[in-house]
């Protein structure tokens, strides 16, 4: 008999992950950090680093608190249940929490890493390697700690009683989604301040330093060269972080809540609860299999790039390769012993997962396709420099649209096949089909995030890299140390390929999982201000007994109503306008970045001569404030949007919404992430010595194009992935308000 | 009692429309060429703009002949009525017609503009507006010939019977939507060819000469020159013609089908032959109002920019509050004598022509607002500059992605006000409210563009004092001559917002409205192949009586229907992808025009100094063959995807397909085109003498900007308007195929 003490194993587990994480944070401490000015320069950045997280996080707390007591008053007027505000609260603080030690690991190991590069190539890649390890198990350890802690205090205790609210597997599953609020709400703004401030501050260096000063990047002379670091660590490693504790959490959320009301009529007895169990379970041993993969990565001491990046893929490789074995053996563990139509339900959603995960590698290779420059397209973007920077803009723009073709393509069949193998290849559209169908998208895209500890390392190993070339640089170490520190940092950039494709994937699918789940939510909504039955076709049915179909029937959520049209139109909008606002915020910060930087070249005598230091503290505190002034805006209106179009439109806006803006969304950040990487590529392929190399015309026009595509992947285009998300999770948490109170 | 001979008053109106397009025609003619070199640089233009046009012209004729053939097929298999392929033959040669007519007016007033500009502004204004009022006159001339005429055929004569079709209203408008289709396809390739031409020749002549060589715009030394006059007319004014044709007829058409479908069943006798009527109606009298708003376009000989602004807009907001006050007349004409419950039908249908007016109002305002140099969001552009290039790109790309709410907030606005005022303010779901608030919707799109024949002379006036200002300066007349046809051309970007917000609004209005022809069409092709019965929700209802609502129901055309999602994802890549193209195809074209400028440059000696002529044919060459290459493959998708995602996702997936591309590609339209709007006159801003002036390095950032900007508003945003609307037609016409055979 399967029953709640199952549940220790993913405590087990998330125990598991943190005391590896604890134990690679203790290794690398040991390291040596390298000369004097190495360890000076390291603090600097740590020291700016820390300073500015513990700024965003004093705005990110009143917020928190805002909403926190918003939730509190709802509850209070029957709105929500009374556990929703804290639930929130803990989502928001472990997400936090997952940034914070991943970017104190890496404050920590750049130095380290510069100086082990500085025996091998290989000796650098450990450290980094195992550096982003910390990072990436941390994130899902913390993850699965605060699923299986919920978890077991809801299902275990009266809690839920004892707040008024009804004791069952929905209830519980939409409860614990608001501490999916909690994330997404910190993860956006750790994206969208940490993407602006590393932005500001790298646009300002490369603008003035590398462009009209001819300097090269990192240069000591460069006053904004700390910043720019800093900014690697606030934005590539915390912003990262908490944005996939939020992916992560959310898709084991939303397709537990899935799980509970496909399965909540079911016959057999305890199916439902093995249903919000498979999630958690596939994440489990996805942790176990990412640690034994962490532990693949090894060389020999004298490796070349060929041989690092095969240690690296082997790692990954065998972990997706083993949770794919593996899920068809947890499947059969909860399922197999099904009778009659259910009988081939283990296998039939083990393949959904293998689905998601294909999707993952899939959409991985084309990114790395159109954005790596050893293949044609960052190519042609480079040969457009010999044209000027208009047409690297206009060809880069060009591939970035383009390559949205393939991603689009393979989650329109991911999400297919994912519902048909769930619902045994069941085309027709009833309520069971349907429900089944949803849980199957939402275990695919726990599939495709189910190895993130170890994807999340090969992702978060590459700022560190970068930050022990900037050490290496500035602390004047011979060049050799840079060249191996720039080899670490290209080969992040290939295997970081494959982890956007899973992060963007899986946001997708989670996202559509998410509108099954408001859906869910309006029900327990509707019950709990006693609408009991409901009129759907001509007939009273029973609100407790609805299927999402007949919610679809009853607000008549389809194609021809002008209100769900009006819906999609503002989320189609929302996404280009977050966007827009998030590209202005960079461009004013970076305008001050460089006003500075170039202030300090002119009125700092020696400054260009090394024999006097820059003010880097100014350039710190600029893209500090800049950061918390502008963050605060874009990501108050992906809260109130959504509450507002509740209020106005009613459900039926609202899904039209969500899916206008997941839509929208989804192409517009696989256009901005494939834009902004092909141009950096293409930089950096000219920089090879390609079309005249460093310092030519055409690298001038590379370097406008790598400008620009700052703040496509770096800041507007990884923040979409959360909007949408978050828009959902508002809704969900606000569903008691739309129900009760809205014009149209 | 209204009969049919109520039609005719359209078809007079459509004869006066181009009566007097001949006679300004033949006015504009009378006027002096002025001096031989103008003569000759002008016939060079001309004979390069319809040699250009002859060649896109064999290229379409090949489509169409293809397309025509399929339908024919179709027809033959009883997948279709056998009248449209002819009738789709039609709109595309009425379509191309009226940018050929167009497009000669314009090439031959370009010199007589420039000559009449020596004398005063005024007289330059009388020229260029007149003769762009040919061509506002023969867009609507041509489109209410070709609606009325066609709808006297089909209604009059036993032609539908004949064809073994049933002989209704129904089948008359959805019949005669399919010569929207043509309109369509030949509007997309005039659009997207002429886009290319456009936008390949005038980068390149700007990359080259005012980049590299500091030679001024339209100098007669730059070998481009000639090409990139060419292009202004084939892509601003042929273009331009061919896709206002078919937003024009396309709302008069969409809006018919819907009036036909909506009144159906209604028990008032001639009550549906009424609504048919209603948007021709409109129509035709916006016809004559535009003449008399063309004839109050008049100031003093002395007339300074202030007046000349004052006469324009006059001339404009004449016709449109005229053409509001007239509405109420026309449907108390046709529906004042209803009783009951439609009594007050004909002011409430009225309210929804004026909501429409408003909405292209307020968008007109919003894009002047973003894109015009007297207010702030151009000139923050302008001052990017002063940071570089990069910057100037991504202030220019935030601010068209924030640009995007208010029109896309207006749309949505009018959008449910529309719906609510033709339904007698009825939000309740059920199909009679449904399908007549539809009708309202499509009604305001009609009045939105009543005054086309107007508001298009303002939108093509621009292109013909550009033009003048290239003979101008090549022909080397006085500085001051050049002054007044720039001004004129400043002039008319200002009145030209206006017409984009128009084009574009109506866009997505008509859009929504095909939707619901869609539908009725799936009808007429289940009637078709003999499905008379359809079972909803447990009860059998017959085919030939279901509603709009019914029929969401029968495909489960809602939001949690994965495939409506997949849809929709695929709608949303498509308006990318094809953006893509066309960019990527402008990049292409664009450098094999500079490297062939750079090699005249180098080559022909004595060049530089005036004392050689370039080669002007071969860059003419260039942007002939790449716009013809290039304009093939994103047309002909446009196309495709539609079928394809019929036969494999089948009716609920194309209306995900529709809405999707409507939504995304709406809100990317406008993103482009203002984008693309404010860099060119951010990069006029700082040529007034702003941030360093012409020649400075702040000057050259704005040009950058201009050029990456120029395939945004003159190719890829503008075909997006078309490319959303063909997507619809095309699966309208599909429609039997879709029906027959799908695969989901």
């Amino acid at each position: 008999m399967i029953s709640n003490s199952i549940v220790y194993i993913v405590l087990v587990a998330s125990i598991l992950a943190l005391t590896f994480a604890f134990i690679f944070y203790k290794q690398m401490m040991k390291e040596d950090e390298g000369t004097d000015l190495m360890k000076k320069i390291a603090a600097y950045v740590r020291k700016g680093a820390m300073a500015y997280l513990k700024q965003q996080y004093k705005v990110v707390i009143i917020v928190f608190i805002v909403l926190a007591a918003i939730f509190g008053i709802m509850a209070y007027f029957k709105l929500q249940n009374g556990i929703v505000w804290f639930a929130f609260l803990t989502g928001g603080f472990f997400s936090g929490l997952a940034g914070f030690f991943g970017m104190k690991t890496a404050t920590y190991a750049s130095a380290r890493t510069a100086n082990a590069a500085r025996k091998s190539l290989n000796s650098g890649l450990q450290v980094a390697f195992r550096s982003g390890a910390v990072m990436g198990l941390v994130v899902v350890g913390l993850a699965l700690l605060d699923v299986s802690v919920w978890f077991l205090v809801l299902n275990g205790t009266g809690l839920l009683e004892a707040v008024g609210a009804e004791n069952d597997l929905i209830t519980i599953t939409t409860t614990m989604l608001t501490f999916g609020m909690g994330a997404s709400t910190q993860a956006l703004f750790a994206r969208v301040g940490g993407g602006i401030y590393t932005k500001a501050a790298d646009v300002g260096a490369d603008l003035v330093g590398k462009t009209e000063y001819n300097i090269p990047e990192d240069d000591p002379r460069n006053p904004a060269t700390i910043a720019d670091n800093v900014g690697d660590n606030v934005g590539d490693v915390a912003g990262m972080g908490a944005d996939l504790y939020e992916s992560y959490a959310g898709s084991i959320l939303a397709t537990m809540a899935l799980g509970a009301s496909a399965f909540a009529t079911a016959a057999v007895e305890g199916l439902q609860f093995k249903a919000v169990l498979a999630p958690m379970l596939i994440a489990a041993v996805g942790v176990l299999l990412s640690i034994i993969g962490i532990f693949l990565v090894k060389t020999k001491e004298n490796a070349g790039m060929k041989e690092l990046l095969g240690a690296l893929s082997r790692g990954t490789n065998a972990a997706a390769i083993l949770i794919a074995v593996a899920t068809f053996g947890i499947m059969y563990f909860l399922f197999g012993k099904e009778t009659g139509e259910l009988a081939n339900m283990w296998w039939q959603t083990s393949l959904s997962v293998v689905v998601g995960l294909l999707a993952g590698v899939i959409i991985g290779k084309a990114t790395e396709y159109y954005t790596s420059q050893s293949y044609k397209p960052t190519q042609k973007v480079a040969e457009s420099s010999k044209t000027g920077p208009a047409t690297v803009i206009i060809s880069g723009l060009g591939l970035g649209m383009l390559s949205t073709a393939i991603p689009v393509v393979t989650v329109g069949v991911a999400i297919i096949l994912a519902y048909l193998c769930a619902n045994g290849f069941n085309i027709e559209f009833t309520a069971v089909n349907l429900s089944r169908g949803l849980y199957g998208i939402g275990i695919a895209a726990v599939g495709m995030l189910s190895t993130l500890g170890i994807t999340l390392a090969t992702d978060a190993y590459g700022p560190i890299a970068d930050n022990a070339g900037g050490n290496a640089e500035m602390s004047g170490l011979e060049p050799e140390v840079r060249k191996r520190t720039d080899a670490l940092d290209a080969l992040g950039n290939t295997t970081a390929a494959t982890g956007k494709g899973f992060a963007i994937g899986s946001a997708a699918l989670t996202a559509l999982a998410l509108l099954a789940s408001y859906v869910e939510e309006i029900k327990i909504a509707l019950l709990r201000v006693g609408q009991t039955t409901m009129e759907v076709g001509g007939d009273v049915i029973e609100t407790a007994k609805a299927s999402l179909v007949d919610f679809m029937n009853y607000y008549n959520v389809n194609l021809m109503n002008p209100v769900v049209l009006v819906g999609i139109f503002i989320g189609a909008m929302m996404a280009f306008v977050f966007c827009g606002m998030t590209m202005n915020a960079v461009g004013r910060a970076a305008q001050k970045m460089v006003e500075e930087v170039r202030r300090q070249f002119s009125t700092i005598k020696g400054i260009l001569e090394g024999k006097a230091e820059p003010d880097y503290e100014r350039c710190v505190a600029i893209s500090t404030k800049g950061a918390q002034h502008e963050m605060l805006v874009p990501s108050i209106l992906a809260i109130l949007v959504p509450i507002l179009t509740g209020v106005i439109l009613g459900v039926p806006g609202v899904l039209g919404l969500l899916i206008g803006g997941l839509a929208t969304g989804f192409v517009l950040a696989v256009f901005m992430a494939n834009s902004g990487g092909a141009w950096d590529n293409a930089k950096k392929y000219v920089e090879e010595g390609n079309f005249g190399g460093k310092g030519s015309d055409n690298h001038k026009a590379t370097v406008v194009g790598d400008t620009v595509g700052d703040p496509f992947k770096d800041t507007s285009g990884p923040s979409l992935n959360i909007l949408i998300k978050l828009m959902s999770m508002v809704s969900i948490v606000m569903a008691g308000l739309t129900v009760t109170c809205h014009l149209l």
